[in-house]
């Protein structure tokens, strides 16, 4: 942030008086401009023993794998969010969204909102941001290419809470990755 | 939004190709600016069986009662946010948080979550932004008097789940208000 979306004047890094910490503030009209975690929103999409993965048409992690997720918009709740994402990635119909996991990933001021959803039929398709759309057993995920560590994590949760049978919403954070690599 | 925050020519909103609805478009640098719903946190401070409320010292609602809560910042999670908003409005330390309800108030581009937690003491004060913070039974909360329906439908969840011996995790929505006297 260079210039004040209010006025359009410079901004400078400063203490706002009565706050703790810098925010980039107007020199023209004061305006404090603070800056906020965005959330994501998506589902894991369910048919019968199976899921919906989808492969990143788009970077980052071009040709990776992941499951459907997104910028939540404004007017909408988290739970239309993950439905829309899902149907703009895939093609598919969601329904019974029910929350599941909650991520937080304090190093890129994202929050992840993963949702268990089944698909209203078996329908889904390559789309702009997928370049394959698959349904997909347990036993054939490409763990080693997975785009994202939150969605390894939530996949993980997922077949986890499936073998034991329930699935307790869960608060989490993913830190920084030491190891790219890993 | 007026101007550009990266180079500070005037926006414009229109619909960014391949994209589905408005957003506002540097006629400059071409940069898009979206918004994006921003997250409050908020905690249930508990001590025995009674609850730590605070009554507003600014605006809006001014003079009226709530939890602790503000906008979560960049940097920290979602549970260490709620903690630091309790310190920062009431005084007081918790621990033992849990994520508890989760509220969309897609009117106002707000999402709330509230975490259910202990006090380490029994100490709070004061602060800049509450005149007043009292720890109070369930029989003497003024119910007329709370600040924000997210608040009132919060506590109301909390004493009734209580009454129950569970408190599950919840995503509700809250509506407008139809009448502001509700």
């Amino acid at each position: 942030m260079n210039y004040c979306s209010h006025c359009g004047a410079p901004v400078a890094l400063q203490v706002p008086s009565g706050d703790d910490r810098p925010r980039h503030v107007c020199e023209s009209c004061g305006m404090i401009h603070y800056r906020n975690p965005i959330i994501v929103v998506g589902c894991i999409p369910q048919w019968e023993q199976r899921i919906l993965l989808c492969r990143r048409n788009i970077e980052p992690q071009r040709g990776l794998w992941t499951l459907p997720a997104g910028y939540l918009e404004t007017g909408e709740t988290t739970m239309e969010g993950a439905a829309r994402e899902t149907h703009e990635e895939t093609g598919a119909c969601v329904t019974d969204l029910s929350a599941y996991l909650h991520f937080d990933i304090v190093h890129i001021h994202q929050i992840y909102m993963m949702f268990r959803a089944r698909l209203s039929r078996p329908e889904w398709n390559p789309t702009e941001e997928s370049s394959e759309v698959v349904l997909i057993d347990e036993s054939r995920i490409p763990w080693n290419d997975i785009a994202f560590p939150v969605i390894k994590e939530t996949l993980k949760f997922f077949f986890d809470d499936r073998r034991k049978g329930s699935f307790p919403f869960r608060l989490r954070r993913i830190h920084r990755r030491m190891n790219p690599a890993e």
